[in-house]
């Protein structure tokens, strides 16, 4: 007898503070180890969920998508309320849905939206302290959106790669990448059709130097050119990031 | 030899969730108890400070104010950073002044703002889980703003006092009462000469019974009137609550 297999989607949140990252590993507890859990205890299927991003340790998501095909009978409007009672509170399922037989949360994505957040003051931050990185030190804001404009469009990002990556292209398209500053915080938000290992981080490590002045415009577009990884910036700390939205064409 | 002792104001920001509230005790670590090791481990005095006002476990603070005497020779400028250095990362020291000799955190107080944090919405809270009281049900937010004239004035709050309670008086005078909805959230900013043991949770908890339709305007006023604890609603969780600011006339 053939059973039939819904292909399910769920847009995920989490605070990664207390995680190994995203992706199942032995060196400790990670969201889909949580998320696949959760799904055995309600549905009985030992199954393995597939995620549009692979979040590092203790980076963090509004809008993680994951999908899995799953034979549960369970109405899907009560499945997420009894995923979200069993998985820990820092792990939130936002939206379930069906969807077509063939998509895929990584392969059918066609654009990512994260937000690295800087905590610009000389109060630490108390509320905010997992989510942002602290920054005590001067940065002009306006230096930092004068290369904003290096960054969108469709450029090798081969410099802002983590070193060591071995993928076949490091060719990248940024549709926008502004800074929102609201407060203390400094918010760099970009998306783009795909992201190489550490890229953001990356970025905003290098963006921290420009608003510092350590490094010029002229400096960062050498960088970009470069295409090696020793001219970029440091690597930003993961607490700051969160992987805001994953986009798809339907 | 006389020691020339500074009477020193901090206005200090905490997040209780990790704590057993703010006073020192046998069963837990405190709020008190660790500002107290972070100025022993700096200045080397074992003094004691006195706090404006006594947040139990699992609330917060973003205005707590506390003083005490020291005979340290650091100066002012630099005592905030060397003591935010080696305080838990929960606990964040904001200002630090020296004030009058005769200055006292509570009785020098005129007013204290607190402000209760519910998060009405289907989805759980994510980031500010700790922080908010998720109340997923029913509130008419307009019913709720209809008795807060009751509460503004000097009235006897008795019914709004934790049962077994032993003090002088329970009348208090609420200078401001307002509701903020912002998002998912409705704030319940409350400002008094004084609170009686509980009174915020307890009006919190008594005013989503007025949001969800249990009791009226009518019956508020009853509960009022009757000076009795168990007419009044169920005490709102501790995670709600932020001591938000305290009042001096200097």
């Amino acid at each position: 007898m053939e059973r039939s297999l819904k292909n399910i989607k769920m847009v995920v949140a989490y605070e990664g503070t207390a995680y190994a990252g995203f992706q199942l590993q032995i060196n400790g507890p990670t969201i889909q180890g949580e998320i696949e859990k959760a799904i055995l205890k309600i549905t009985g299927e030992p199954i393995h969920i597939l995620g549009a991003g692979r979040t590092d340790a203790g980076v963090h998501a509004w809008g993680q998508v994951v999908n899995f095909k799953s034979a549960t009978t369970i109405p899907l409007s009560k499945f997420k309320k009894a995923l979200n009672s069993v998985l820990p509170r820092d792990i939130v399922i936002r939206i379930v849905t069906e969807v077509a037989p063939d998509f895929h949360a990584q392969h059918s994505a066609i654009s990512k939206t994260y937000i690295y957040r800087l905590y610009h003051s000389n109060e630490r931050p108390l509320f905010e302290r997992n989510l942002v990185y602290y920054y005590p030190y001067p940065l002009q804001v306006n230096k930092m959106n004068e290369v904003l404009p290096y960054i969108v469009g469709e450029h090798d990002f081969k410099s802002f790669q983590a070193s060591g990556s071995l993928i076949q292209t490091t060719i990248r398209k940024v549709n926008h990448c502004r800074l929102d500053v609201t407060g203390m915080e400094i918010r760099i938000i970009i998306n783009a059709n795909g992201f190489l290992y550490h890229m953001v981080r990356n970025i905003a490590g290098t963006l921290i130097q420009i608003g510092g002045g350590q490094i010029n415009g002229a400096d960062f577009q050498k960088i970009m050119e470069a295409k090696d990884r020793k001219r970029a910036g440091p690597t930003a700390p993961a607490q700051g990031l969160c992987l805001q939205e994953v986009i798809y064409s339907t």
